[in-house]
């Protein structure tokens, strides 16, 4: 009998179809390599793209836009938004529009062509979750942005063009609205209970046991009741924080630990699955907040988003995330 | 420089990101071809479906299941939900969950395998849609549903894993939260002006005449104005009407026709594209609605759900609008 199953935060409803079920080894996953060639993210190819924004790493008496460096974070060459201008906002009889303002950054997360992010060193992991806080405290110096989304595209089929390892930033002048309804549900529950909803969510699944994938003494990754897709997980710290920029080297040292232990499952249990992750965090400017809960969402791409989803806003997923969470507890 | 765009019914921006602009020539195509061998949608395999629960254009003296049709409806082999049982909806502490029920059905367009929905004669695809109108009447009766959703995916990238013609229809215990959402934007837009949005909206295009691609005495194709892929179209009736399921004989013959020149319009412009179309109707049960306006949209598929998206729910679309109308003006 297939489920109907309801996210407890946002209200959305996905369908394990367990008619359609599947095992890890059913998912076919093509290889993603480029055609090789000239790569502009290599060191020694500073030039070719827009001057940095942070460099890790590099001797300080060489100049920025060398080579030397452990990480680099330069402006897309292809931005969606643009920082120059102002917003602008107009009507056009029933229409809305303002002008696309924003950053949009790329965390080049190596300087090593052919590593991959699930198999990083420790200490140059630690370098990319460093790099998302420093770039989220610098951006929200300009009061124009409202919200800084993090987040990381693994494979073509995942929307990634370049193969060297790399994740994007991109500040935004509104709140998008993932963000206003994850907001919404987490402070209509706080209303109701007077308790955070993740860590209501983190107490109920430490009890089952059912869908823990696996933690340490910060972080705790799970299979979310109600997933997309098969394999999704979300890694949330065990203490409740709302701010991702908040944290300190210790926990975001526990949080390459954890990333990479979650990754390496993953990989273990289909090799090479594109993904997406994103950071879930609190918008810019505001106090820490004690209805919202920050964490990273993982999504592999292993179904695709057809008519029934764009009309429903429903997810079909054909593995229940009991299921998944076996497989990647017993993976490493 | 890039522009966001938010679409007046929904709420929902999009960003046109200019930087990154495409003409119908930058889109590569995969032909969606099969590999051939057994087809189960075929004449002569009506025994390996499940038994049809519609069948137009065969001799009243054969029996069901048999060849001799012009059109066929047959219960989904591996249905998303299940047509037998009750909902059963129950909690597990903060989650809540009910049973996977529902219809999901496949209208097998055309007998002929090689037939495309776009190039079908105008009485082949006027069956097609009374199909509908009759699959939405029939399950109607159903008290435990609430919706009918019927969608188009059309080739690989777009979900379709069979090449011979054919689409779906999906009835649902719940109201998604997509369609709830689009008439919560329409109710608003209707107390605050007493118009229906989707009617300011045909009036409006009207007078601008820069995102109407064809139009005859019944039905109106647009470009939207904040549109989430390039090329996508809506098909909207220019009188006010809420159910699809009351329109007349000669309203579908009307929807045929425009469906058809806006479909051929489409291959003109980026030959055997992916797309997914979706059926936007009023709930099941509902009186007709002043606030609400039924539609078609289509959606090519051409750009990758990546990170972004997935946080944001915003989308990237690399072509305004306008320009994607003139193209499609233009072509044929």
């Amino acid at each position: 009998m297939p489920e109907l199953r309801k996210d407890p935060v946002l209200g959305r409803w996905i369908i394990i179809a367990t008619e359609r079920s599947k095992r890890p080894t059913d998912f076919v996953v093509e290889e993603f390599k480029t055609t090789g060639g000239f790569c502009p993210l290599c060191p020694g190819n500073e030039k070719t793209t827009p001057r940095e924004v942070l460099a890790y790493g590099r001797d300080p008496n060489l100049p920025a836009n060398s080579p030397g460096w452990q990480l680099r974070v330069v402006p897309n060459k292809y931005p969606a938004l643009v920082i120059e201008g102002e917003l602008e906002k107009h009507g056009e009889g029933l229409y809305d529009r303002m002008n696309g303002i924003g950053a949009h950054e790329v965390v080049i997360e190596s300087p090593r062509h052919e590593d991959r992010f699930t198999f990083l060193p420790h200490d140059q992991m630690v370098l990319v979750f460093r790099a998302f806080r420093n770039r989220i405290h610098d951006l929200s110096r300009d009061h124009r942005f409202r919200y800084v989304m993090v987040f990381k595209n693994y494979g073509r089929a995942a929307g990634a063009s370049l193969e060297h390892s790399h994740s994007q930033l991109v500040a935004l002048p509104i709140l998008p609205r993932m963000v206003i309804s994850e907001l919404d549900g987490s402070r209509s529950y706080f209303k109701y209970k007077d308790r955070c909803v993740f860590c209501d969510i983190i107490r109920q699944e430490a009890q089952q046991d059912t869908r823990v994938v696996c933690q340490n003494d910060y972080f705790v990754t799970l299979t979310p009741f109600a997933p997309r897709s098969p394999f999704e997980m979300w890694i949330l710290p065990r203490h409740h924080s709302s701010s991702y920029a908040d944290q300190d080297d210790q926990s975001l040292s526990a949080l390459a630990d954890i990333f990479s232990e979650t990754m390496r499952r993953l990989d273990a249990c289909i090799a090479n699955v594109p993904y997406n992750f994103v950071l879930h965090t609190q918008p810019l400017g505001s106090q820490p907040l004690e209805y919202y809960h920050w964490h990273f969402e993982i999504v592999p791409k292993l179904t695709s988003i057809a008519g029934f989803e764009w009309g429903t806003g429903f997810y079909i997923n054909p593995m229940p995330p009991e299921d998944t969470c076996r497989y990647l507890r017993e993976a490493l």
